[in-house]
């Protein structure tokens, strides 16, 4: 039987316990929002203020060499390159997951030619992707947007496909997919699978070179903790650096970049993906950020996330099963990312009121509240705790307050 | 005649003197090189430190409501507004300059239908510029890029002319365009004007609205002093905002981000030209580096920046004439932005010896050494000092040094 007791014993056994001591956390909180804002470490931090005040503000220009500014772009992809089963030199950090995958998607139909012009997404994936790929359809009006039912690409892949989106772990409901099979799929249809990690890399023993993947592309602020609208990254496979090319082809990207000529010639790697001048001082936290990976396993990572979000599901059904909870997603968390959902009528102010008790989720529409298990910095005693305010809101109705039903611009 | 006295009591009767306090300078430091990276403020430093430990690290992800993140964007953008002559919600901090300039050249292309395919930019100007129009053109093979020799565009403006990219100040020689009337040969032509302002903002009366411009784009991190590869900006002509429409159409852009809907829907202003989440560490040292500016009239700091540039010119002739360098771009104020360049055959050498004791300035192949004149911070007596230092360099021939002459990976 679980009690506090038993999840506090969880929390001293657990082998990725004291990685949390790197982060900083305030006191009194319930963070299970590292889905969406993954939390502060204590590296980030010195190493922002240094970035800041010492780089900047003290070296001045020459930071681009003597504190290696210009090489961070590479530096920070080798990083991630770990957790999510690349090579070093088939990562980069660059511009926004969205401006990415505008990129990789536009490459990977130009590289393919005319007889290749359909690009495919599902409906309900997550909406930037999709509208990334609006746009890209009206700024290449020859592509056919095929938008299809969940769970339908592969119905919709036929010898006119160039590439198609997938998000490996669905924002909303947690599902993960099989990489390695719907990599396969596409591979066999003749086209291009381009992943989009943003909810799994730093919680899922991601591997795209073992599940074949062909490209792929990533936040930095979630899991990752590289601080809000940290810079993101993006995958070329080594097989296809060399022919894809970057239309957002920014100096950045450049063979010699300080030579200033007026012709564009791509980097020969990784390189090209870079467009223009990176935010460094994002980027320096985002840097920083990564080491709280050091010596971290990632699938163990995934197996305490797993076990949380278990952890979190049977609580929920002991605690405030007779709430009107509805788990949203799956229950295996074999099929599942770091992340758990449940709907509720009421969920906004359900979420607002666990807000202001301490317990950190989100909601996203219509009735969804969402919590998020960051291996690395979330114990078994904070499910329990959330749970038990959770449970305590829902039996007392304190959510019908009306503090908590004012809907605010941001959820 | 000039003397260090007479550039001491310059700057004790400048009325921008005071704004020099604004700023974090380093000791024993000419700094001559804001025109590159602009240099730390007070508030910039504080506001990183406190978006990070503070807003990040104890708010989490409800900053994003708390502390106005999400209104960052344009926040950022009403304060540059005021710098470059345009309306508060004409202009939006987004991404990068390169990738602003893919936008809104994509956007003015498809706006203007299949009979208007043409793309003109001057050979020479700011590489990342060429580069991105080269890309541009790849993406959407139907555009006619030109690419002119420099001072032709006029030539080749046509009833097929999309769009024309112009450089307000040209990065290497500082020779500024005459915005109104290039703008007005542009409409005439039925086409419209795309201006990178980056060596220009913060530094110039730039005056976007009066001189009938409409379209632009800049960088953050040069004459704002918002940072290492701060966010950019883009400016939008109230005339063109229902128009034209984002290529890069992410999240950010959309008229109700946070409905989730399946459907891009762009938003009604200059919002729809943000794409993906905004790097807010970097943002936010923008944000607080703007306000170095409250009180100050650009065309006093126009004034300013002239002055110190006119000075520079006549303490080289006078005291390092004998020693081949020679002016590049114009001698007349008016016709300069806020840098001056020299060539000098052993230019590279030159500059890392003059760094190497305290003057920054930097350096452009083949042969140019660059000095921009931050009218917020640099003072007369530092124009003195650094050229005498010149001059001793020059004298001395230490230049010589073979410390001096290995060439970095950065310039």
């Amino acid at each position: 039987m679980t009690t506090r007791q038993t999840c506090l014993d969880r929390d001293a056994a657990d082998p990725l316990g004291a990685v949390r001591d790197r982060f900083s956390l305030p006191d009194g909180v319930v963070y299970l929002d590292g889905n969406s804002l993954g939390a502060l470490t204590h590296a980030a931090a010195a190493r922002v203020r240094e970035a800041t005040e010492r780089q900047w503000g003290r070296d001045l220009i020459s930071s681009w060499n003597s504190h290696g500014w210009i090489r961070l772009p590479q530096q920070v992809g080798g990083k991630i390159a770990r957790l999510i089963g690349a090579e070093a030199d088939e990562v980069a950090a660059a511009d926004s997951v969205s401006v990415n995958l505008f990129k990789l998607a536009a490459a990977a139909v130009r590289a393919q030619g005319p007889e290749r012009l359909a690009v495919i997404i599902e409906r309900g994936d997550f909406p930037t992707d999709l509208y990334i790929l609006q746009g890209l359809a009206e700024t290449m009006p020859e592509i056919d947007l095929r938008v299809v039912e969940p769970g339908g690409f592969e119905r919709a892949l036929d010898a006119r496909t160039a590439v198609v989106l997938l998000s490996h772990v669905h924002y909303r409901s947690g599902e993960v997919r099989d990489m390695a099979a719907q990599s396969a799929a596409v591979r066999a249809a003749g086209a291009m699978s381009l992943w989009d990690l943003s909810h799994s890399a730093g919680v899922l023993d991601v591997d795209l070179n073992r599940d074949g993947a062909d490209l792929a592309a990533g936040c930095g602020y979630k899991y990752l903790s590289g601080g809000p609208g940290a810079p993101a990254y993006l995958f070329v496979a080594r097989r296809h650096q060399a022919t894809l090319r970057n239309p957002l082809s920014g100096w950045m990207g450049h063979a010699r970049p300080f030579d200033f000529v007026d012709e564009y010639e791509p980097a020969a790697g990784i390189g090209r993906w870079l467009c223009g001048t990176p935010p460094i001082l994002s980027l320096s936290a985002l840097d920083a950020a990564l080491d709280a990976f050091d010596g971290v396993d990632m699938a163990q990572a995934r197996a305490k996330a797993a076990a949380l979000g278990d952890l979190f599901i049977g609580r929920i059904e002991a605690r405030c099963g007779a709430h009107g909870l509805t788990l949203v997603g799956p229950r295996d968390a074999a099929a599942r990312g770091g992340q758990v959902s449940f709907a509720h009528p009421q969920g906004w102010a359900v979420m607002q009121n666990l807000i202001a008790r301490g317990v950190i989720g989100d909601f996203r529409r219509p009735d969804v509240i969402r919590f998020g298990f960051a291996p690395l910095y979330v114990r078994h005693v904070d499910v329990w705790d959330g749970v038990e305010i959770l449970g305590d809101i829902l039996d007392s109705e304190s959510w019908r307050d009306e503090r908590f039903q004012t809907v605010s611009a941001v959820t």
